[in-house]
């Protein structure tokens, strides 16, 4: 397993991202930390100057594991189970804006929030149609790239549907692309899962992306996730990909990835 | 240690709450799963007939520990902490109607969600000036009818301040009022106190009231927060109240009273 941790390439109101502002020394940063790769925020791929991105990274040794695609919902309200279908047709076009932008680094695409919410005023069999549709046609168009998207479960408060690692089973089966995976994010797991570590087991095929945040949301080693355990269990079913930190900044952004680094330092891999 | 659930008397939006329907019968299925008490949700109780909740729960032998008041906040948006000063005076007039109506079951008075949200337009200092005002105007209210108030420190998703039970702490202090208690509810605990434990040991002289939740909000037992070693704590620092439960009413309500009582009659008190 290799060592992620999120940063954000432009200002954003979404605050469970490390280190905001100036993306160039982030990425020093988080290559002096020995972190193996960032994970990168992006609210839209188009406002971006690629090239330099991808300079970046490549100076510093660092992988890209995933793109994060949540600002856009969260900023703009672009998301798959919108009623508008013109909203949804935005949403999918920018994701496979990211799936473009992510091909340069091999980089999962996250869909997390961007899926939305169940709206009071549509039903949720409705909305989840919307929202595989939307899956189906970003997976198509992720093949091209030979691109993988990973499905993220959140809690409850962050969308009304897709809450557990079992319920994004459930919604990968029926999109039924061989190029969706699941993403385990702990601080979520801890809200939603009976077991975090049964639900890790029973998942095992799944899989593809894991955030680690605490169970308040600060570096791992700052809450009551026990942290050694959740690794031992992701050795259980020899998960290879990437641990990705998706935390607050707090105490501030230098320290929490810090924390995070000495934290997962101290657990045998 | 008493066990006690949650019932609200009248129909509400709020799910986290058992048994929504037919108060009566509600009251007898309490009483016939062994529980001591039963805490009773309230948007208003001028909407009420007293004398029969009065005689409901006297009949069948159940005591009244707490009464929750948050459904005036999601329902009609009164709170505290609002900018508009009539809508605080609202706010304080609820709970002082809560106050007279507590009186009856020597009850104490849950001053959860009420306290409301720090609206972006305000600045956090003032916004919590106006919930201390607010909390001294109530407990000088309910010191005549010699009932406490009990504040609930609620997750970052049902309120952006007073959080932890250590805010909590320092809320107490600054309001200053002999009759103002602490609430420790797990479910919210799961996700803001770096250690539960260590949080309940540290509150030992502040806690009045206990909200049982598991990690996933259904019945203590169902998610995975360690209940026993809640209450081994719990015994540690001599608490003598009451363990209510809070919590959704699934997989259905009778189920989730009776799961409640099943994983509690398990653990020693």
């Amino acid at each position: 397993m290799k060592k992620s941790i999120v940063v954000s390439i432009q200002p954003t109101k979404f605050s469970a991202l490390a280190f905001k502002e100036d993306f160039e020394e982030s990425i020093k940063k988080v290559a002096d930390l020995g972190f193996d790769g960032a994970e990168l925020a992006v609210r839209n791929p188009k406002d971006l100057k690629v090239d330099d991105v991808i300079e970046i990274i490549k100076e510093n040794n660092l992988e890209v594991p995933a793109i994060g695609t949540g600002q856009a919902y969260g900023e703009e309200g672009l998301s798959f189970s919108d009623p508008d279908e013109a909203i949804r047709k935005m949403a999918v076009k920018r994701i496979n804006n990211q799936i473009i932008f992510a091909s340069h680094f091999n980089a999962q695409v996250i869909i997390g929030l961007i899926r939305g919410n169940v709206e009071e005023s549509v039903g949720r069999a409705e909305a989840e149609e919307w929202t595989i549709d939307c899956l189906r046609e970003c997976t198509e168009f992720a093949k091209e790239y030979n691109i993988r998207l990973t499905l993220e479960p959140v809690n409850r408060y962050e969308s009304n549907f897709i809450n557990t690692l079992n319920e994004g089973i459930q919604f990968i089966k029926r999109v039924g692309a061989s190029n969706l995976g699941l993403l385990a994010d702990t601080f979520h797991m801890n809200i939603e899962e009976v077991s975090i570590y049964d639900s890790i087991i029973q998942a095992k095929d799944y899989i593809t992306h894991v955030h680690f945040a605490d169970s308040n949301r600060w570096a791992p080693g700052c809450g009551h996730i026990d942290f050694k355990k959740v690794i031992e269990t992701l050795k259980k079913i020899d998960y290879q990909g990437y641990i990705s930190a998706e935390i607050l900044p707090l105490p501030d952004p230098n320290s929490c990835a810090r924390l995070t680094i000495e934290h997962l330092n101290k657990i045998k891999f």
